[in-house]
């Protein structure tokens, strides 16, 4: 049973799945296949060691029609840092669909799970803000939010921004190094109102376990997608928030648990998903004044989406090292 | 952040860890933590593929004071025979307990939960069956049953073996194989009762979903191990004879679910677990008569124990090879 398995590198990944409008497709088509497919998402598997204030995530999707599924690991120890590691890493396993065979480790170091977490903002952006949102406020100043204003840019007319970090000189850094990356004027704001106020489109990026954003702090019209909460107890939005908006989750049964709508005492209530409005089977925005607001916790089927897409860039490449077992 | 990661190959691992009173005492130490540290072992993960009659198992656990934890992933594919592949493979990937970094990728193709199961049947004979157990009874054919009597024979003076296969031709292979590589007679059976009858222990080792083993098939003082089942729909033994046992689980919140106990109308009840015997917290066999009974379903400790000596064993040997991200 001598077969071949092919490993790919971060360095590797980062030149083949660039943060670009065909990553955001793939997750698009991805979201579209989690409603009108019969999709198999088991839940999160997820082991604690509060000793090394460590967590791992384990996730996975199989989508019928896609050759091959992805098995996500994704470790989060905080106290990395103070090794002069980063906090988060991780990596890939890719299986036939057909035989369930390993074709491919995509050692990543968490990049692919980066990439398909700001195409989400992307598609939820595109689904849900205003066709002439120009104006962006980012809440956290880190790698997510860097990227998810980075992404906005790719599916709306993104003219500046404005970014706010609990530690100020964050945000500066975030301003000085971004403005030239995307070419258009970016803030520091001393406030999350001054950040939201007058924004089309917010992005929370944090790992908040208080409510940063309530309904006062935003406008109408705007459209707010919460990223940052992927366990029980983070939290960014606050529940009068989530009650004046259009809620969508990217997966109710996890944001249930896992996101937003966990703290809200709407959560037993039931919301469109994110896949659902792409596949036209739900309303998106419906009007230039609403409040429309994306909930996304990070589903197992981004990564088999991305994953697959790694790998048949990598193959039409010849990247990578094969390995025989 | 580079760092270096192990690839070892099933042919390697084969050779680094072979099945034998080491890899035995490896998987006792692990079920012993299991009764007596705070091991955290999340539910296992479980994906199905039934259009290709797949399914794949995700196990983990982490065990305070071990440098590494192990996720497994083992893929089963039952329509791969008819493709030339075997059903079932997988893989290991090791991380390191304090800062979630992936440390080795044992690309073993199951093997390594191969010996980690035939050890906990060791392991369950060692703390259950009579110390004079001479004769075994293996229901089932394939590469557990041979490795199941295999683990037998090194805690048990085990002077001769029966099988009792569905297909009674691979019974005959069986027993022709057998014979030479453990030095001992075995013969195959024509029906269980026939195996059964006279045996010490019994081991089950097939993928039934209905029962095999019924209280009258075993004799006052026999003792059972029953692995074969690991799903909620599997059922080797019948609920009566769980009813006549000293039922003993490998992790009861398991078996409960995907082990005998699920199907018994006791399933409801405490029972002790193997671990908790080990570690003197519960009692073993109380005497010569008593029929005893293991319920191993499979658990995330064993494949962390195994990985870590797979990886230490790697490590002085200066085999694998290293992969630099």
């Amino acid at each position: 049973m001598r077969h071949s398995v092919t490993i790919l590198t971060e360095t590797a990944l980062r030149q083949l799945v660039p943060l670009d409008m065909v990553a955001v497709d793939c997750i698009e088509n991805a979201f579209a296949a989690l409603a009108t497919k019969l999709v198999a998402m088991p839940p999160i598997l997820r082991l604690d060691i509060p000793e090394h204030r460590g967590e791992v995530d384990v996730k996975t999707a199989y989508v019928p029609g896609i050759d091959h599924f992805a098995i996500k690991i994704s470790p989060g120890f905080f106290d990395n840092p103070k090794l002069g590691l980063p906090s988060t890493n991780g990596m890939m396993v890719v299986l036939s669909s057909t035989t369930g065979l390993v074709e491919a480790l995509l050692l990543d170091n968490g990049y692919l799970t980066d990439v398909r977490t700001a195409a989400a903002g992307a598609v939820a952006a595109k689904h849900l803000a205003r066709t002439d949102a120009q104006t962006a406020a980012i809440i956290g100043a880190g790698m997510q939010a860097r990227m998810q204003l980075q992404s906005l840019t790719l599916v709306r007319p993104v003219a500046k921004a404005l970014v706010w970090a609990r530690d100020p000189a964050k945000a500066e850094i975030f301003a000085d190094e971004m403005t030239p990356q995307l070419g258009i004027p970016i803030k520091a704001a001393q406030s999350i109102a001054e950040a939201t106020g007058g924004a089309d489109i917010v992005v929370t990026t944090t790992p908040a376990d208080q409510p940063l954003l309530r309904a006062r702090d935003v406008d109408k019209g705007t459209h707010i997608t919460a990223m940052g909460s992927d366990a029980e107890h983070k939290n960014e939005i606050a529940p009068d928030l989530i009650e004046a908006a259009y809620y969508v989750a990217d997966r109710l049964s996890q944001t249930r648990k896992l996101g937003e709508l966990h703290h809200s005492p709407l959560s037993g209530h039931d919301f469109p998903e994110l896949g659902q409005i792409i596949a036209g089977l739900a309303d998106g925005r419906s009007n230039a004044a609403q409040i429309t607001l994306a909930d996304l916790t990070g589903t197992g089927i981004q990564d088999t989406a991305i994953a697959a897409l790694a790998l048949s860039r990598a193959r039409d490449a010849g990247a990578g090292q094969q390995f025989t077992l």
